[in-house]
């Protein structure tokens, strides 16, 4: 690895530190979910504590941004799209979850603390993440900003992205399927059922609440997909080539399993990413979602 | 126990066998998840088998069943129903699925067959509880049947009856809140929150279906309070009295809990029972919910 990379990965925003553009949208995105997950004694104790303990962590909240911001690209405002990117923010972090839980990764450390069911115990953290993604549900279907057609709509677009063709999907197949790591093709499959159904659930969705018609959301699903890729390669660099202390969570913990490094190496992965930005941003027209895309991906792109 | 009792226990559609009674309602609800759950290899086979499993393992259906009849009673449509009513029952599978886990009740035995994570591991089970959870929102979300309106405020309720203050806060205060199980109006409230909130919303959302108006509905939710607390009262019964052969499931496994027959004894929570169903039908005109609710529980107030 060149020292340039190693710089490049060690500084990313992605590694660790939040993104500093759009900062406003963020701390949005963090003072709504704390109305959104206020329940005023109505949750037993330890619940309430460990669900604040895994969603206000530190997140990057890359995907709810991502979500507000692809409404305002394709017309749409940040306030209609607040909520329904909450929601995203919640059904990832229950994601996260469970990946980490024993039966799963059996991940130690995640945002430079310990994992939900280390710090709570197994049953706590199974409950929270089954809490979260009722919730994000609830939030979405109470909206008041939204028509009910497309709240329906946004409903559905999540359900189809956790259920037996999304994120349980992926994960099943991340842990029982050696087929879909043996190649490339495979890899980048896995890594969109893992990783990218949510990035896509989000850019579709924001459009979506924007009113965009089927061209521009095909655009966004395209765009989503390929900026999901990036995300998770980058993930990946990240995890072969950093330390724990750089990287916040469990470094080398994916080096027993094929990922796309393993299969074509560090500089191919970088070249790889750079593709994907650029296959994510061709079919769209300038605007916030480009915008935000140069700058989540700057310090890999500029080397 | 007195022999009577004991043949109410052993010969009781409760305990194991079907009820007889409505059949065709409970075929209707097989087949209708057979066709919302077939997903023609676009979810990986293992996950597809696992959710057959659980799913179609000779279950009571009594929740759906609760939830057609409740709109029948309240002058709507069995079709109008059928969707949601499919949707409760995922909800119920996957509580069942996630309760019986080792981080949780670690129950072997469920419906005579091996629990899930026996079967297919823990990480299999887990995703299909996710899965089915986030399939039960998508099907009401695609119910052509329904109004919008209707359908958001079956998935609001829906998302309440799992989340921080229904089913996951009840399982939670179950394994963690020890002063819940002193007292009976402790583990009643406890009942409530880990059983009684499904069958709530069974009925509710049944009676939300046919349109039922604001006095109906609070009727409904009477109603449903109470026959939730007499099926779990029953199958506490059932627990503390009946062999695995008899019952289906790991029979015992709660006696090392308080539960309403550890602090009142069998005849007492017999009695109970009794009262509840008393109280549950008390509010309600004849018709579909109290014929069903007197059937359902024929062999107890017999005796």
């Amino acid at each position: 690895m060149t020292d340039a990379w190693q710089s490049v990965v060690q500084d990313s925003p992605l590694a660790s530190d939040l993104p500093s553009e759009p900062g406003s949208l963020r701390q949005r995105i963090e003072h709504r979910l704390g109305e959104l997950l206020c329940f005023r004694g109505q949750t037993p104790k330890v619940l309430d504590e460990a669900m604040r303990y895994s969603m206000f962590s530190a997140g990057k909240r890359v995907r709810p941004v991502l979500a507000i911001v692809a409404a305002q690209h394709f017309g749409g405002h940040e306030n209609d799209a607040l909520d329904f990117a909450c929601a995203i923010e919640m059904v990832h972090t229950a994601s996260l979850i469970l990946d980490d839980l024993p039966s799963m990764d059996n991940a130690a450390i995640r945002r430079r603390r310990k994992t939900l069911h280390v710090a709570f115990g197994e049953d706590v953290a199974l409950l929270t993440a089954i809490a979260l993604l009722s919730q994000a549900f609830g939030v979405i279907a109470a909206c008041d900003a939204l028509p009910s057609a497309t709240k329906l709509r946004l409903i559905q677009l999540l359900s189809d992205t956790i259920g037996f063709s999304g994120l349980a999907a992926g994960q099943m197949r991340d842990l029982r399927d050696e087929a879909h790591l043996k190649t490339v093709d495979g890899v980048t499959t896995l890594n969109h059922q893992k990783t990218g159904v949510l990035f896509v659930a989000a850019v579709e969705g924001g459009a979506a609440i924007a009113g965009a018609g089927e061209d521009q959301l095909r655009c966004a699903n395209a765009f989503a997909r390929n900026v999901g890729l990036a995300f998770q390669l980058y993930d990946d660099l990240l995890d072969a080539t950093s330390t724990l202390s750089a990287l916040g969570k469990d470094a080398g913990k994916d080096s027993g399993k094929r990922n796309v490094i393993s299969l074509i190496g560090v500089e191919e992965t970088r070249s790889a990413v750079k593709r994907a930005i650029e296959t994510a941003l061709a079919p769209l027209a300038e605007g916030p979602l480009t915008d935000y895309t140069i700058k989540l991906f700057a310090k890999v792109t500029a080397t």
